[in-house]
């Protein structure tokens, strides 16, 4: 009697082989390679616009059905980039959303790892207490709820306030980083004072002795940035430099790094008439249009914005301005990690070497 | 006749509010604030090992099936983490594997942002080519490609070798800043020599005068760290400190940081007889037993470990190593990123504070 | 006949041998050591007062006899501490000095690698040009001249102008790094603006993105410091903190260091009804009372000062102020060195700690 | 009667102004600027040479005339540069200096802020114990005794010993700066052991993890670097670069900087037949010939050596070496102080730029 032993074919060895390979929990790399090494970055996040109008309609709407119980305490929208496939996440990197505080309403205390940052659209009466400090809140103004910092939000007027909220969220998270922690017993810290680290730390490079510049740690002892500072450093700067584009960073008063080691906050001034250089970089950023109107063209779509809009630039995507007036876009991005880890890089264009057909954004961009 | 205009119920209200913000790319802060904002990490991560014996026989099975056409060009058998759904990567912030060099075979040249590092698990006659000084890589030998820098691997001999990679991968590609580049035209860059980075930059806080640091970017300019210097120091150590653990860091040997910006790279000998203090920190390690036996217990799960096997520790988990007969740990961690954006905290525990009930790890671990 | 031969006495031999040192150029450190190496810094500085009445006597006699032709293109007048044998400095590492500038003169162009600041105790219409920023000068200003920056003075007003020039020239000196350049052809360099420096580098924690923070080497970018601000910045820090003392410094804007790496600026608020506490630090100063009156203890030896005097305190020496009415006294140091040099200490006292006779300064002081 | 009134001339006018200066501690700066500003550094220090027959003659005299009373504890030849005056220093910056320990000596411990390095020259048997640690001495090794560190010298054989002692005590001096403290109440510390350092920080760019390196402040961990290391350095560096000259610093093995934050060792391996470049820089150095024989041309003087001679090289004197066999020199310099003020500049020549008639140096040189 014979026996007969088949010998596998090739496939059936590879077959097997990549069967192995799966149950063994392994990938093999030359399969997924092209899709790991790319020649540039190729983000799933898109570029994306948000409008004020839909923004604050929203808002108000929550501000009305969301009640305390129903999570009203935080009652914050956020840009969900629809290359996220639904995560809350304006970028790969960056969290951006709106959040609404009623008149006499206080959102409750707390801090976390993930850096926060808040910039103000309009209206004025509120302020967020950050470990004691309370920092009035104005439009135009920036204020810091740096890494693991308590902070509160209180609203003493009778109005409404509605405001842009930044966070550094999504690399912590990915980063496997994040610690949190409520505020107990009560709800609100109490209040040392109103804008003590201005009076401290808000000096023209003038410095006081005997203070200690790292009582938030890594980020800026200066907790807030007033709009009239920044209006005027921006006329002083384009008192110096043409348009179209002039920008102002918001730093670190005593290590000159930025406001926030983990998000960079600038401000950019866009004069009309003049096309800005096309410019690209590592990194994303999430635009807020604090005043003005123009459009942005990123990697050739464009956009067209007018105050309280908010859009999102991809890692690497070409972005263009364009003002139709005097313009201030005030933007986070992730570049201090980009730079902390040797990772940024940057291309500033003429116009002609970026030949692209700009086409209008789709949907409610 | 009449027209009913029937007032929505709450509800209804509610839907409808929900609705028209998912129609707008927003997503409601209270509604996932408890999946982002936990009390500590939880990552996806899971704890999890491989077999050394799992791990040659499936690389040797691809020497033989993947031929240069089928993607043998680099033979590389990924760590797939189990909690991360099938992504290729050992953990969220890491990249683990074992590549294999077939005899007389070449891995053509490229270069990519993403950094790398080499641990040579047994065997000799290969040489990685760094911006064109050749490594030549014998059993516990560490050789770094970092980022940007162009590189290939030779094997010379007449025996296959296999060897452990590890990459931040995941980390520059959570961020969008992966680049890639093959060298062209040839497969393979000039040999200037062997060597040559430790004749310049490997002495014993002796630097040349007038050679440049910063060849390899941010990245040190030593490109190799031999066993027997490592060796030697971990047997140093013991003598100043009774173990059951010491660790030697490899670094860049003119400013003191890890030897890459983005990765640690470490050694660890264990000493049988005592359990190490239990240990926690923010960001994962992926472990490479070089030699010896023992367990680790991560987060009380424990995984038996012995020559050439491979596991992850997520972030947070707490790690504690028990040897049975003396052994070194290769590990590489995502530390210095934690650190770089301020946001690395640990704890080291006393044994009797960490009340857990150990039990073995299933399936293939 | 017999020789006799002398055997030389040990007294001989010593004597012989010291005679072999001197005359090889050798010191024996046994007869030095006590003098070297004493236990805490024994300085030839003196702790010394020069009144402003004098000062500006004498200043303005050269004003009136020292012609453009007897040297009066720059005529200062140095504080030369009695101390120093004669060497035309206030401490053995300061320059300090009055300089005056007659109507419608200019002090001509050059630049030398000690840094220098000019503190203005009163007038206007004085402007010193900084590589073409024409920095104007009131009193109570801070005008930088950076190492190496060239830097004229000119007097657009009718009246003189005398203010308080303070350098690091001994030190310097002392370390044989001293370079000199007059500015060629022309006296004066073209003036390319006035406060250019001011309104990009003047901002509260705002800085001009793709500006050159380096344009002044390591020295701060911003070239002058306003009383206007520097008085806003002492109320608000005594608002936080109670006198009797509070201090501020001038920093580089953007590395939050010293205004000068070498020298650090101060403007100290005296309140009156309480002595300052007994400190003592490594390294000398030399005060600049810009307003008010009161006394300062300088190792027990009381100086009453007033507006315009100039005191200096040396190295280890322990101070203490007293005030009669508010004050305000502007210092400089060679704190920077000594902290670069990690060779700075310093020491605060209780009252009770120091208990020193305390008597009068003699002679002008 | 009538009153005549002498109106004084301009000369007495002048006469009893400079007068009054004098009477007021002041000094005009028309008067002394010319001295003070020069175009580049004038030093004091001269270029100049020691024998090492006379210095070991000398030594030796010492050891025999020198009994303990007499100052014996510390049997210290300092190098008087003939340009200071008297003063005990080789330069304006630098002690240089040579020791001797007869056999079965101790030199009583202390510590001092000013940094000193021991450089041997011949011999062994003898230890340096810094803060606990006995650092063995052997010819070529360099041993640190960094700021504030206790230390104490050790012979335990039947020969004397006779070392280099470099220091940076006139530029601490100058900076008022010295701090001293005698080792009490025994005269030596108790050892821990021999070499600790070498083996905790001696690693080639391994960095054992939980030890502190700070344990001698801003000073290198590691106290001592073997002379077979800075002779393999020095062979590995000829090999990637061809002379007549290779330089190797010693340093801080964590962050890269000197060994000493004060002062900078080096050493200097000349290969013969060929002339070095032309260099100089700013801030004096002091050479010691360990090994060979040739010659140095400073600012056109030529100053034959060979083993053992100690030479001084002022601020900005141009520097050539000429070999006549394969000679090692050791170096100390100033050069980080002129870094950490950001003093430093230098500059290297084409043989044919610096034309100058060289002549040799007169006297014992």
């Amino acid at each position: 009697m014979t026996t007969e032993i088949s010998t596998p074919t090739l496939e059936e060895r590879l077959d097997r082989f990549y069967a192995e390979l799966e149950g063994n929990d392994l990938v093999p790399l030359w399969q997924v390679s092209g899709q790991l090494m790319r020649s540039a970055p190729v983000p799933s996040t898109i570029p994306y616009l948000w409008r004020w109008s839909t923004l604050r309609r929203l808002a108000e709407m929550a501000g009305e059905l969301i009640t305390i119980e129903r999570g009203g305490d935080r009652r914050v929208l956020s840009l969900a980039n629809p290359g996220l496939q639904g995560a809350p996440f304006a970028s790969s990197t960056l969290w951006g959303a709106v959040q609404y505080l009623g008149p006499r309403e206080s959102a409750p205390g707390h801090r976390h790892t993930p850096a926060a940052i808040r910039f103000v659209m309009e209206g004025e009466g509120v302020w967020t207490t950050v470990n004691g400090d309370a920092c009035d809140m104005r439009a135009g103004d920036l204020v810091l709820t740096p890494s693991w910092c308590w902070h509160d939000h209180n609203n003493a007027s009778d109005q409404p306030m509605i405001w842009f909220d930044g966070l550094d969220l999504p690399t912590v998270n990915a980063l496997d980083a994040v610690f949190f922690q409520p505020y107990e017993p009560d709800e609100l810290q109490p209040v040392l004072g109103h804008g003590i680290s201005e009076r401290i730390w808000g000096g023209r490079a003038l410095v006081p002795a005997g203070m200690d510049p790292t009582v938030n740690g890594h980020a800026s002892p200066l907790l807030v940035y007033r709009w009239a500072d920044t209006d005027a450093a921006l006329d002083a700067l384009l008192a110096e430099r043409p348009g179209p584009l002039v920008t102002i960073s918001y730093t670190h008063p005593v290590n000159g790094g930025p406001a926030l080691p983990t998000m960079a906050c600038e401000m950019h001034r866009l004069v009309p008439g003049r096309r800005s250089r096309p410019y690209r970089k590592v990194g994303s950023s999430v635009y807020v249009v604090f005043r003005g109107a123009g459009s942005s063209i990123i990697d050739g779509q464009r956009f067209d914005w007018s105050q309280g809009d908010m859009f999102v630039v991809p890692s690497w995507s070409t972005l263009e301005h364009e003002a139709i007036e005097r313009s201030d876009l005030f933007a986070i991005s992730d570049r201090p990690i980009l730079e902390a880890l040797h990772l940024f890089r940057d291309e500033l264009f003429d116009q002609a070497q970026v030949v692209h057909r700009v086409f209008s954004a789709k949907g409610d961009a």
